[in-house]
């Protein structure tokens, strides 16, 4: 990694940070630039527009939920040990990584009604989310390990609706047992779905 | 209701209209205005502060969501009736009473990390809905027609998860198939509570 490339990424580094806390929408190069203390001339050397910038940030995002969720889940045996790392490496990513939780929920609500090239790209890569998650039950009941009759989007869906809950429940709500429920969520859904 | 109060009433839709679609922190003096065809100072008459404008606007949600989606679900009887009118009013709430889906939930993402009378009005609203849920499932318990080792806490993260997952794949992703994947969820979550 090239001392540009190694700035970008510390740069991109305190823009999830903010999107995390703040939102999306206040992730604009004057911001940053302050809050990185750097000059907007220099940002927008590497990113041009609040757009590209934008799309930057969920696309680096995208990249660590990968290598952080998803990836090593996939390393796991099919069925409930895969399903439990992804719920595990979930949380984590929502409450260790990020201080003010996922960026992609904190940018879902701001974008679901405004159209463009940032709300195209959240869109696909949450799409690719639930399709991921359908693909993991799947390939569970193909290994036998998950009930014949699962249905395996609706898994993915109830999936999503845990993380979702959980995310309102301990963020905005601070309920003090927000994980303990989620928790129980998700041990019902798993004893529900294997075989 | 004066003439007073029914402009003000109107004012009100209007910026609920906007915090459904653009979030609550874009329903400001000076774009609500532009929005209602009415002077800034006028408007400014009737709410004093972006903040006062943004308390009325939740105090507004939250006066319809009880008289829409709670009061009829608590007249019908305990246990499977009640929830299945909890479902279907909501359903309607984030379908068709508002163009951008539920205000609330446009809210709760913007909020969560910024302090201040606001959130801490949406918190409190949030929190009794949670607490609304909760009786209504225990109420179902103490009546024998849910299960009696059911969590009733739990089921009100349920069936909170359930919505927020609903409103992610219609508003978001605009999934063709959010409303079955709802739906089949939503009866699943029943048939596991009722007796």
């Amino acid at each position: 990694m090239g001392k540009g490339d190694e700035t970008k990424r510390s740069i991109l580094d305190q823009a999830l940070r903010m999107a995390s806390t703040q939102g999306l929408q206040h992730v604009t190069i004057g911001l940053l630039a302050g809050a990185a203390g750097l000059s907007k001339s220099g940002l927008f050397a590497h990113f041009r527009s609040k757009e590209q910038l934008q799309l930057a940030v969920l696309r680096e995002a995208s990249d660590r939920f990968v290598n952080k969720v998803i990836a090593p889940a996939l390393r796991e045996a099919r069925g409930a040990p895969r399903l439990r790392a992804l719920f595990e490496n979930w949380m984590r990513w929502d409450t260790v990584e990020f201080p003010g939780g996922c960026p992609f929920q904190a940018a879902a609500n701001e974008l679901d009604d405004q159209p463009g090239p940032v709300r195209d790209y959240l869109v696909e890569t949450q799409g690719d989310l639930v399709d991921t998650l359908t693909t993991v039950a799947q390939a569970g009941v193909e290994a036998g390990r998950l009930r014949a009759d699962l249905e395996p989007r609706q898994l993915a869906f109830d999936f999503l609706g845990i993380f979702l809950a959980y995310h309102y429940m301990f963020r905005l709500l601070r309920a003090a047992d927000a994980t303990s429920l989620t928790r129980a969520s998700f041990e019902a859904l798993l004893a529900r779905a294997v075989v």
